[in-house]
């Protein structure tokens, strides 16, 4: 990006109705919620990111002199309202899942409490960068799912759509499960393990296969990676490799991290040639890694057939979320406070009842089945409700409010999901390393178990309303659909 | 993106093999060809861009410290070749085809003639800037070859796979067709136009429907796009706004752009609903804008439906080309030069005959019909040769040579696709405007027949090879393949 100051990265619409309100006089604080309707790639759950990035543009927020003289020039704003930004800071509270966490459909990632102005301005920044975060985040996650254990390389920044792309594409993927990336920025920025080793060109440049391995070996001895399918993997690449690996045992050269990549061709039947040459010359410990249009299907396939293949690097489909590049978060308005200080709450109708938003001043718990320490559910209800855990509790499907279940007391425990992030415009949350943040997504993800995270039909979890808010939302529906 | 220096937009591996080539005193000057192999969503072209960037970071390639105790931190590279990048300045030759041009199959879009060390440093972000805007580019022209000369707004940034996907994304719709975008901050960078009107939030903070409409229209009276589908399109949306119409109507303000938007429900049937509304109260050119998850083939089914639709706002889809979100250009060693000067041709095998390179230093030609101007083929050669347009051309299919045709003398012209970007490491080229790239973009369009631009099964445009450099790639074959 050829800019560090992100303020203008709004769409138009959000400043002509920041305008619209501060004409009219409209300093009403409202609440809005950050969510997504549907987990992506028919998923079970997603992975949510970003919040770092979040913080950043949030802290940074200002219209430089620059940034106003270019709004004038659009003749669509007056200038005392083109005052008003050149003071701007952002002065109000949000709340957020913190990075890592499983989340679910239609429960609030992010909920802002502001005046509506400022709320309004940050709408697309906020969702531009979780979503993006969240999607490679949850696709990094179901990769590694598939790699049962191995390591997952995130090799995709050439097909990224980007340098951020690339780059937080990179950091999500950490986040969600990934050994490492590839890009070296990420790698400076982020602390993230950098990996790889040398691509077709390396053994082009040099007169023949062997001669480029054995100036590699020299070279990296202690991370001896050699990308055997230049001219032909078994024929050629696979002898020379090995008689590189022979040599540097014969000269006592400690082979600590070695093995071969390959990178086109039936990676399933390769590999286990590659794996009985290389057991056979008695190299039992030298990896086998392997790219090309991986995702998690072709993964998941290859360990079905018995693939040897046990590091993975994976490009353009995780980086890109090549079968659901999009995330679909969106940022509705819940509540506008009254001048008495309460919440009054607002909802958005649609023809599609999936599409109809959760109105109020909200909080999400997460119910977790105190014996396996496995997710239940999730609850959403309003602020100032208090639950006890002795108790029993009533669940409902929001959608088919028939299908009842009782939790009983002492055998669940609740978390609350959203925590401070900023109050009264200041930040109060610290974000953690991104590498802590991978340890915690990875104890996360126990706390769904493998039906949840299978690729086909999962099972869902539950994301239910309190009594209290189901009762709001059904009374506004009522009264907006007479 | 949190840097402004891009230097480390790279992957690992290309530095392991810069420090071997260094190491190994391989200072040859190197060709490598940037291409793709397949056209987007199975179309009939692409449109390249974002060399502008490209160029931006060759300007700026320079490790500064940062950098350099980055990698030191690494263990990977030595003292002297950390040195040697403190001092690093890209002094290579890079030649490519102008953004905004029509561009096909395995033709090399960018050219890079340089040291090999500092060829290979910058094939990642080459690829990255140059396949992710390429994309963009040509999904919006197919959705403004749809939209049949409608204004097509690009208003994706929320959906874009972060903050430099929405902004060089925005960039690269601009130069694909579209009329302008909703994002501020490429407006103000590119110089591009930017629209955008108001959300359903805008609405609900109001007490009703009408009183939002009103507020808007007095705000914004010469652009009054009133967005109808809050409550209910028919029964509420429209009958409000075409109140505010006619309430601006009978007190004499100006309708000059004025209309509605709708982001939900059936667009055709609405949308023909919604202009008879508009006509029956006198508002026959009340414009009917229209969003909500379209692409190329639903604007092109709603055309086909007679829906009304004048104006479309294409987000997700467009910025992240959701059925085809990867362009998939790749950068490959083509030739390295001798010590006498010359190019010595490199070719890399594959099991796939699509995947074999071309090898040798390159030029490509673009055949034109002299009568309609249209591009009859283009035509890859060897640096060096030359035709003449007095005489007749034979071309061929390279992947089936008995496919022939003669192109008499007189009948066609020839233009040369690749120009001169950097020389010696300065840059030799000035970019034109966004605003002068689509223009030209527009104008190239008109080179190829609707039967290349149609979405399903295009006819071809055939990339063919020159006799001389189709004789050379077969005796390498027959060389490399015993």
């Amino acid at each position: 990006m050829s800019t560090l100051n992100l303020t203008l990265l709004t769409d138009l619409y959000e400043m002509t109705m920041m305008q619209g309100y501060f004409k009219t006089g409209n300093r009403d604080v409202a609440v809005f919620d950050a969510f997504y309707r549907t987990n992506p790639c028919d998923g079970g759950y997603a992975v949510c990111a970003g919040l770092d990035q979040m913080i950043d543009y949030i802290k940074n927020l200002h219209f430089d002199e620059e940034d106003i003289s270019y709004l004038r020039s659009l003749s669509i704003f007056d200038e005392d309202f083109l005052t008003y930004l050149s003071n701007f800071k952002f002065s109000g509270d949000i709340y957020a899942i913190p990075e890592g966490t499983l989340i679910f459909p239609r429960e609030p990632l992010v909920k802002v409490v502001a005046p509506i102005m400022e709320a309004q301005l940050i709408e697309t920044a906020v969702l531009n960068i979780i979503n993006h975060q969240s999607l490679i985040a949850t696709k990094a996650a179901r990769v590694c799912y598939a790699a049962q254990g191995d390591g997952v390389m995130e090799f995709g920044l050439r097909r990224a759509q980007g340098p951020d792309s690339g780059t937080y594409g990179a950091r999500a993927a950490v986040i969600g499960g990934c050994k490492g990336t590839s890009n070296v920025l990420a790698g400076q920025m982020f602390d993230v393990p950098v990996l790889g080793t040398h691509a077709h060109s390396w053994i082009m440049s040099f007169p023949d296969e062997y001669t480029a391995f054995k100036k590699y070996a020299k070279l990296y001895p202690s991370a001896c990676i050699l990308l055997v399918d230049t001219y032909d993997t078994l024929k050629s690449g696979m002898p020379n490799a090995i008689k590189v690996f022979k040599e540097m045992r014969d000269a006592g050269i400690p082979l600590t991290y070695y093995g071969i990549r390959m990178d086109s061709g039936d990676l399933a039947y390769l590999s286990k040639k590659v794996r009985k040459m290389l057991d056979d010359a008695g190299f039992p410990d030298a990896v086998i890694s392997a790219s090309n249009d991986l995702d998690e299907y072709l993964i998941e396939s290859l360990k079905i057939q018995g693939a040897t293949i046990t590091s993975w690097g994976v490009g353009t489909n995780l980086i890109t979320s090549k079968d659901n590049p999009a995330f679909g978060g969106v940022y509705k308005l819940a509540a506008i406070q009254n001048e008495a200080g309460e919440f009054i709450p607002k909802i958005k109708l649609s023809e599609n009842v999936e599409k109809v938003t959760n109105p109020g001043n909200k909080n999400v718990y997460r119910i977790y089945d105190k014996e396996t320490g496995k997710i239940k559910a999730d609850l959403i209800c309003l602020v100032g409700e208090v639950f006890d855990e002795s108790k029993d509790m009533k669940l409902f499907d929001p959608n088919a409010p028939w299908k009842k279940t009782t939790l009983p007391g002492g055998s669940y425990t609740l978390r609350e999901l959203l925590v401070p992030v900023f109050q009264k415009g200041e930040c109060v949350y610290e974000s953690p390393s991104v590498m802590d943040i991978q340890r915690y997504c990875t104890r996360e993800k126990d706390t769904i178990w493998d039906e949840t995270k299978r690729f086909v039909n999962p099972q869902e979890i539950y994301v239910d309303l309190s009594d209290k808010l189901y009762e709001m939302k059904t009374a506004l529906l009522n009264k907006e659909h007479m």
